[in-house]
């Protein structure tokens, strides 16, 4: 008898609901919400571009009518019911925490605050808070050095206390009024199982330990002390948020009964422990010992895992390193790019004043190019630096350009940054012992732009395989899912069955071109010799022949 | 009675004849020919960005084309008559030397030839000899270091003796049909004088001294000795050359019989010494001592005097000092940048596919800006730097871009790194002991473009005047000939004289503004910090700062 389960990914627009056949992970149905509030979702300032928030509203809407039209379309499906569903998973963005009162509603959804951003959810995106984010590393560095080991080094803008510290700072009320905060990702499963006060709600240890700075190694969040030295008020605040944080062996909870009724599905299915849906995306794309799966998006997030049987160093500059954050009994590795596709977007987009069909003919005229023809060469740091330098405050640079260099040449050298920029991960983490033995993709891009899947073989000399999943963090969200439910419900016994089961890898691989590879050594040196003069790695360099080695090679015979 | 004098510009794309009034240099009439040969004017290879050269025969229909329509034209004013002609001047590209027989015609002209590129001119802006400059550099290093004394210490691929030696190497067989070299400042005068033995054209000092290492320090061009460290037949070219060049205070010729008629001129009529557009286009400003005038288009050429009489360093970096290059006894210092109209046109027109109305809304679009507020930083090197590194093998830069950079901010970017090129040049000026009390601009740019000169004057920190004459090069060379013709002929006595008449300056100045000056001149702090670095003036620097500063002024409260 068949059963289902079901995955609710949270993305940074919208909201989609998939359901899947447990046995194999075949899609039976699909549905998508587009969140109503700000500009595609995001609440935005116009006098501030780094604030980015999302109403808490949109999410709820988004729960309900993305999963009952999800049901809706599997009910025209031969064997299919409601009945056969035997969980729910969800996975969000991150880290995107929101201010709730002490019955875990979200401020936002008080008239008061309705429509006051800070009371709103902070979107992963969001970068108010800099200087709250470079003073805690400082601190930390001074105070708690291990705090900041296992999560490369430097405590982001875009995290949990940093959010939280700058709102206490610039909207003091919202802080005031809040009785706690929680992460989109542990909010959802928790409202699925009715769960009315935060201190209940079952923390998943992937939000917690990469963004929280949580660890079992020291007795859960940062100790009241440390927060002190913030703010009294940030040490007051841990004694509502949670003491312990898990991982997806276990389940957040069950369907409570009003939810039940809204989405017409039986009250009491297992809610799998929600995560980031990079995380849960690596799972249904197959990530394993040895894996490294590769987000491709408008930014990427690479993810991989390292047995806890086995030590693992500390990797300086990767975003995080959490037991069970990723698969239980595993620690999960995350790094990533802070901007990938929003790069190319704003080429074609922006700078060229384009749209989707001249991604298509500048992607065209890319593929003609040669590596090195063009002379050029970008950082990929338009939206910062993510990995290793771990600095928002980094930016863009194309370099090489003459009177004669061509979108296209543009275009293809933005492709070629990214490219760069994923090998430095590689390179990266194979140089504090993480074994990478194979590259999965996934993503639209991915799936859409063999440029890019071609280049980023031959950069990293790896090869590159595209998961053959359209949905993967929603796939990885409900095979948690069908982990929590278990064989005796038709579920899978542990991720790696269910990873064997229901996970797939497409039929074209990219595999580096030797001549190719050859051109971009040397290019991915004088990539890294900007990379490390740049992002001041370097205290003294001398750049002068950058260009020279590029005419060079601009000039040597093509391949 | 009235006099007039007549101004002949050869171009890039076309040839212009001026005719003009001495008493008050006011314009009579104008005639442009456009060079019918290859792309505007340019034969060019496809497979060969660095090839410019152009057809004689289009210099020679543009000659007769030009002059006679401009005469017919002048016809039609009151008073006018070509008995009261008294002169005839031309100034030219350069250096743009052209292959002749021994007969002084052009080797393109016989049939053999006619579309071989090397026998043609080539063009100021070929660049195939950069292998050439580059041996001719270092040998005079290591054998005549006073070669390199006063032409900045760089011999370019853009000179006589590079493209020469290129040809040899390349095309022996035109190299060895050929008798002479000329230059096309040279040759035109020549041709209108009907000379018909190149040993007999009197050279102008002005391409001989700024382009082939003339001196009267060393009796004339480089010695056969040193010019056997190139090539044999270099030295042996030396004996069918010349042994001495003139300024402007001596008449090239005067004009024959053959052209008298095709012209329907008087025969006899003094022809002054031809120079470079540059040189006499500064002439046609208002060059003085204290006076720096920069004619702005595709490229600058920046142009200033001092007196013989007092003594002058050598300038590294610049790309001449020589004497009476531009006016009679007067060192002429000609520097200059390689790219300007032409970056903005490459922005435009190929990145942005956009035509002049693009060009105007973003103009538009930029003058809203303020300093520093895009938080983007650009070298101007996009055609390589001609003044201070004198490397033609640099390249263009654009730093800082997120992903909300707009095209606005980036053309604004790319008028400014031009302006940063410009200041750099009057720094280096300034510090080697060359008086700079005015600055005079002139070309199209400068008479359109009010961003652009507001934002030269205040990243210079000098008032920028404009000349209130639209042919400036073409003006100068008329004066010229107005000088040569003397008072006695209704010209004048001295190019004081001719100046005081004949210049006039536009009533708009632009003045620095103090509080942009304050912004410009960290943003100038960090251009140069990446000029040194890239430039390789620096043999250890950390750039890790340069974007860090330039976010901090981004976020910097607006003026």
């Amino acid at each position: 008898m068949p059963s289902y389960v079901i995955g609710i990914d949270y993305g940074t627009n919208s909201v989609r609901t998939l359901i899947v056949d447990c046995a194999d992970g075949g899609e039976i149905a699909t549905a998508t919400y587009d969140y109503p509030t700000g500009h595609q979702g995001v609440v935005l300032d116009p006098s501030d571009h780094h604030l980015a928030r999302q109403h808490p509203a949109d999410y709820l809407a988004g729960l309900e009518q993305s999963v009952t039209a999800a049901l809706a379309a599997a009910d025209q499906q031969t064997g299919f019911s409601t009945d056969r569903v035997i969980g729910i998973g969800v996975d969000t963005t991150g880290s995107t925490p929101l201010p709730v009162d002490a019955a875990n509603v979200p401020l936002a959804l008080h008239e008061r605050w309705a429509r006051e951003p800070a009371a709103m959810a902070w979107l992963w995106k969001d970068h108010t808070a800099a200087a709250e984010a470079a003073r805690i590393t400082a601190l930390a560095a001074q105070h708690r050095p291990r705090y900041l080991a296992r999560i490369g080094g430097t405590y982001s803008s875009e995290w949990f206390w940093s959010k939280i510290w700058h709102c206490l700072k610039t909207a003091p009320e919202v802080f005031a009024a809040a009785h706690s905060w929680v992460e989109l990702a542990d909010f959802i499963p928790a409202v699925l199982a009715g769960v009315q006060d935060p201190a209940a709600i079952r923390r998943g240890v992937c939000a917690a330990g990469h963004k929280a700075m949580y660890s079992d190694a020291w007795e859960g969040l940062p100790d009241a002390d440390f927060l002190r030295l913030l703010d009294r008020r940030l040490a007051d605040l841990r004694e509502r948020l949670y003491d312990r944080a898990y991982d997806a062996s276990v389940p957040a909870g069950s369907l409570c009964e009003p939810w039940a009724r809204k989405l017409g599905l039986p009250a009491g299915l297992p809610i799998a422990m929600g995560a980031f849906d990079a995380h849960y995306g690596a799972v249904g794309s197959g990530v394993a010992e040895g894996v490294l799966v590769k987000i491709i998006g408008t930014s990427t997030c690479d993810c991989t895992v390292s047995p806890l049987s086995r030590e693992l160093a500390d990797v300086p500059g990767i975003c995080g390193i959490v037991e069970g954050s990723i698969l239980p009994e595993h620690y999960g590795l995350e790094a990533g790019q802070s901007a990938v596709g929003d790069i190319f977007r704003w080429f074609v987009e922006v700078v060229c004043a384009g749209d989707a069909a001249l991604h298509a003919e500048l992607t065209t005229a890319a593929e003609r190019l040669q590596p090195g023809q063009s002379g050029l060469l970008a950082l990929d740091w338009n939206n910062g630096n993510r990995t290793i330098l771990v600095d928002p405050a980094l930016s863009g640079l194309l370099l090489g350009q003459t009177l004669y260099t061509t979108r296209a040449e543009i275009y293809r050298a933005l492709i070629e940054a990214t490219a760069y920029g994923a090998r430095a991960i590689i390179d990266r983490l194979r140089e504090y012992g993480v074994s990478i033995d194979r590259v999965i993709c996934c993503g639209g891009i991915a799936e859409k732009n063999p440029l890019l899947m071609q280049i980023y073989a031959d950069v990293t000399g790896c090869a590159m395989q595209v998961s053959a999943r359209a949905e993967t963090c929603a796939l990885g969200a409900a095979m948690a899912a069908a982990v929590i439910a278990g064989p005796e419900s038709g579920g899978h016994a542990d991720f790696a069955a269910a990873q064997q089961a229901m996970t797939a890898i497409a039929a074209e691989e990219y595999t580096p071109r030797p001549a190719a590879q050859a051109v971009y050594e040397k290019l991915y040196g004088l990539y890294r010799t900007l990379h490390d003069a740049f992002g001041g790695v370097d205290t003294a360099v001398d750049l002068s022949r950058v260009m020279k080695d590029l005419i060079a090679l601009k000039e040597a015979p093509s391949l």
